[in-house]
Order: structure tokens, then C-alpha cells, then sequence
């Protein structure tokens, strides 16, 4: 949550003048997302939400999320649309950073999860997967297996200070994993971030998924484990198989899993809930003194991951078989 | 800018039970003035503004900030309008805190006002003031003269950290103040900070005035002096007079000044010079470490301060008599 880069009225109206949206009737800067920084803009055309893309997001990245933005609208999926300049661009510079459009979307994200959330969940997902089969564009998982040794050894000589044990830990967890990674499985675009807060709902329906800044090509499976651990935990960390059942099967009403992508689920669930804990830790043991931004708990993952080591059979997760 | 408290999707359900304003749609928080915390609503009657109140705003205040601002609204002028509850309260509890709904406004504030900004700010302040006459409530100016010196006390030791010999200038000038300062003046509700980012336009009109929280009841004049100092500086701190003119003739043709308020002009814009001064001084030498706000350089109001000490002729403000 943050503005970061301050944008005046009238460099605002300047970059305005090359989208036909007509003219600014208000802005404020909105308290969404930790990486950038967002502005609601009121103009003649309607609300829209201004991102100004800080240094965390690589430039180069942008016509990949834009892209897949755009690609997953037009197929009918609900998420932010780009709004393109008179000229056809995604993106253009606002004060000294890549600054991008897009659509305001309609709903409220849900802090408490309900077994019906998670099934409207499971289709949505499925149906990002089948609007994203023929996306162009590749763009690798930095925070995929490969990416973790990384984190571990930013983590590694300080992560007993969070929990006595955890450097141990993770490095035995992360070694089991290299093994049991699985290679082969469905590849497509994947949200790789679909948690509570970047589900819109109203009242039981999706109606919109936001924030496609960690979006990439990876194992469509790998998807559905990251979002296993994100709604079907409860706050004391027990494991909920109705709430999974409910989120795998209505996915697999909209796409099938393969075999494969079946007996590797509780594998892909330990290795999210590893790469969330790796991430977690390095920003909570990097936090600026005095910063307002509250990083999250490392150990919430922590559990999880504990959680998979037992949970060896995909029946654990609430997958039928 | 900032948000404070945060609000869950239930409790703000809760909340808005007691509201007729339908549905929730959409909420975000947003960066909007440093003392409270505010979220853009979208509910099924339009766009809102909720406030939760936190520590700086005396919940014993809000009568008169919510009540003043349905005065003003049932009198024409243009400013956020407070939204009862269905058994008619201003505001209620919402997460721990004060919370009122009130009506979001259209229109973009200004950085660098033009003339035509201080001729339609003259008139809205002068809209303000007529409209305010009838107001039941008051509240006491706790940033006016007898709130000076306790500022004074808390800065006076590292004052010249900020400018060497600050401590003693301020000294002097409160000195020469409280022998200065005018007694009887007409009175009534003022706005008390209405700097730039507190005025809305659309075009050269203004569309909206915010943030009442140091609304209060005092002369009418200072208020007018407050914006001379706010709006009529340019960025290199030369007072310009041709806005000054502008806005002080503008609020004339709407609320003629008496004789005595145009003799006490100069002292009151040199008292609202030392009042920022101060206020910008303590808040400077208080700043958190690591704080994300960056506060106001007080050293600006010092460079007006100096000027005032110059212009003692309502003729340098632009005051033709």
C-alpha cells in the first residue's frame, strides 16, 4: 500500500491528452498493491485506475502483463483492461516512470474465505488457464524452483532469528523439493499470485482478478497449489478439504487435470508454500526501520509447508481420484 | 497521505447495514490527507469518501467539523456532504475508530494556481464565510496567537538546526505579535487551512472545498490571510501581488471587508506566516525515522514571515483602499 511517485495536475493532464478518454475530473491516490504506485482517475470517460510502474517491475516485463491483460479481456475474462493511447501504446512514461491505464473494476476482496469463494475461485482460475492457451508471449517464473536457492541464501544466516531451526529447515526442504520437482506438466500463463486480496467479488461471483505483476509461463497446476494454500488454510492453520475440494473440483469443471498434474499436486502445494515462505522472510528480515508497510508473517508459511510434508497424497488436499 | 486503520470487508458491511446507500460495489483506500484514514466507496448510490478519524481529530470536535459541512452543503456551498445513518448520526464506530461517510467530489486541485485559481478561491471564501454566519456551533482556533507560544516551546531548541538564529527570530516575532494582534475583528466559522490541495477545480472553477478538520470560529479576515501566504507565493517566495489583488478583490465583491480588517490584513498574514511557521517547524524537527511522509519545509514559511515584516501597507498585499 503506497504512492510512491507524486503526479501533478499538470503532468497528469499532459498525459492524458494522448488517450481519448476526455478530460480529468478527479484523482486520488489509492492504497493498493506494495510495488507500485496507483491513482484512481475520474475522467469524462468514466473511473479508471492509473499504475506508474516503480523500479521493482522491470520495464521490459510490461508488454507481457499489459499484453496479458489485454489478451485475457478480450477472451471474456474480468480483469484490469488496458487503455491504449491514440497511438496504440500500453504504456507511456508519467514522471519518470512507465505509467499504464487500465479499467477500475467492480468488487470487494474477501479477508475470510467461504467454501462458495473458493469454488467460484476454482473456475475463474480454470478459466484464466483456458484464455491464456494461446497468449504469445513467455515470460519465466523468477520465483520458481530455480529461484529459491537465491532467497535461501539471502535468508539463510539470520532465518534462525525468526524461528530457531528454520535455516535447517528450509535448506533440507528446499533439497527434497529439487528432487521431487516434477518436469514434465501442462505449461501455460499463470497468475502466480492469486491470493484473498487480488480476487474481486460480489456477493458469491468472481468479478474481477487484479494485479497480474507476477504473472508468467509456468505448470498450470502450480497455479491451483498456490491458490490451495492461500484460501483453503484456516487462521490456526489447519487445512480445510472441503474448501480445497470445492476449489480443485470446480477447476477441473472448467479444465480437467491431467494424471500427471494429479499426483503432482501435493509436491506443487509444498513448493508454493516454500516459495511464500522464502519471499516472506527475505522482506521480514529486510524491513527499513520506521517503515509503515507491515511485512507479512514468514511463519504463517512456515506451517504450511509443514502441513505438505504429511500431506503426501493428493486425497489430503480434497482432490478426488 | 496515508492509511491507517483497516477495514475488513465484513466490518465495512456492517457498518453500511445502517446506511441506506445499497449494495457495497468497491472500496479503496486512499492517499488523502496525513490525519485521518480514507476510503473511496463504491456503493449502489454512487461514489463516497469514508473517513475514520484517528488520534489527532478530538472525536469531540466532530460534531462541529460534520456538522459544519452540512450547514455549508444545505447553504449551496460546494463540500463534502455527511451522510447519516438511517437514525440520523453524522458518524459511528468502524474498526476501533470515529467514521463518517460523505459525499466525493469531482474537480483536481492545482499546484501552480494562475490568477484566475485566486479570483475563484477569493470568491468561495468569501461563499464560505456568508454561509457560515448562521452556524450554531463553535469551536475555539487552538492554532491561533495563544496556541503560539507552546509551539514555540517545543521547537525553540533545535530551531537552529533549521536555520541558525531561528529560535530568536521566532522569539522576537510572537513578541511583536502579541502586541500587534488585533482584538476585535468580525468573527465567525473559517476554514483555517485552505492551502491549494484543499480546493478542487474544474477549469478556473471551483468545484469543491475539503477537509474541514481545522475548521474553527474566529476572524473571518484571518482566514483570508491564510490563503494570501498559500496561494499568492511564487515558488521562489516573491509575493505576487496581481493574485493577491486578484483573490482579495474577488472576495470583496462577495463579503466587503470592514476598515478594521483591512488595517489588520498585514498582521494577520504575518500571524499566519508565524503559524505555519511553527506548526511546519515542530512537525519537521519530529519527524520518525524512517517515516514515508516527508514533512512540509518550514523554511518557507520563514521566507513569508519575512516578507510580512516588510509589507505593513494593506497596498503590498494587493489591497486597494
Amino acid at each position: 500500500m503506497a504512492v510512491y511517485t507524486d503526479v501533478s495536475d499538470l503532468a497528469l493532464r499532459d498525459f492524458l491528452a494522448d488517450y481519448g478518454l476526455g478530460k480529468l475530473l478527479a484523482y486520488k491516490g489509492i492504497a493498493e498493491g506494495v510495488e507500485n504506485s496507483n491513482y484512481l482517475l475520474h475522467v469524462e470517460a468514466g473511473f479508471f485506475i492509473l499504475t506508474l510502474y516503480e523500479k521493482r517491475v522491470n520495464a521490459d516485463d510490461l508488454p507481457f502483463f499489459l499484453g496479458l491483460m489485454e489478451h485475457l479481456s478480450a477472451r471474456g475474462l474480468v480483469c484490469p483492461q488496458p487503455v491504449k493511447t491514440r497511438e496504440g501504446s500500453l504504456f507511456k512514461p508519467l514522471a519518470g516512470r512507465p505509467a499504464a491505464i487500465v479499467t477500475f473494476l467492480e468488487g470487494v476482496s474477501t479477508r475470510a474465505p467461504l467454501v462458495a469463494h473458493c469454488a467460484a475461485l476454482g473456475t475463474a482460475l480454470a478459466e484464466l488457464h483456458r484464455a491464456g492457451t494461446d497468449f504469445p508471449l513467455e515470460r519465466a517464473n523468477s520465483l520458481s524452483i530455480s529461484g529459491w536457492p537465491p532467497l535461501l541464501m539471502q535468508a539463510r544466516d539470520r532465518a534462525d532469528s525468526v524461528e530457531p531451526g528454520l535455516a535447517a529447515f528450509l535448506a533440507a526442504e528446499l533439497a527434497a523439493l529439487e528432487e521431487l520437482w516434477p518436469r514434465n506438466l501442462p505449461r501455460g500463463v499463470i497468475h502466480a499470485d492469486l491470493f484473498p486480496d487480488n480476487v474481486l467479488f460480489l456477493g458469491d461471483k468472481v468479478s474481477g482478478l487484479i494485479d497480474f505483476y507476477f504473472a508468467c509461463t509456468d505448470f498450470l497446476a502450480y497455479d491451483l497449489a498456490v491458490c490451495l494454500n492461500a484460501w483453503c488454510f484456516e487462521p490456526d492453520f489447519s487445512y480445510n478439504v472441503t474448501k480445497g475440494k470445492a476449489l480443485i473440483d470446480a477447476y477441473q469443471r472448467a479444465r480437467p487435470l491431467t494424471p500427471l498434474e494429479i499426483i503432482a499436486l501435493p509436491i506443487l502445494a509444498r513448493g508454493a508454500a516454500l516459495r511464500f515462505t522464502l519471499t516472506r522472510l527475505v522482506d521480514w528480515l529486510n524491513v527499513p526501520p520506521g517503515a509503515l508497510v507491515k511485512p507479512k508473517d514468514p511463519r504463517e508459511y512456515v506451517r504450511r509447508l509443514r502441513f505438505h510434508q504429511q500431506a503426501t497424497s493428493p486425497g489430503d488436499l480434497g482432490l478426488a481420484f
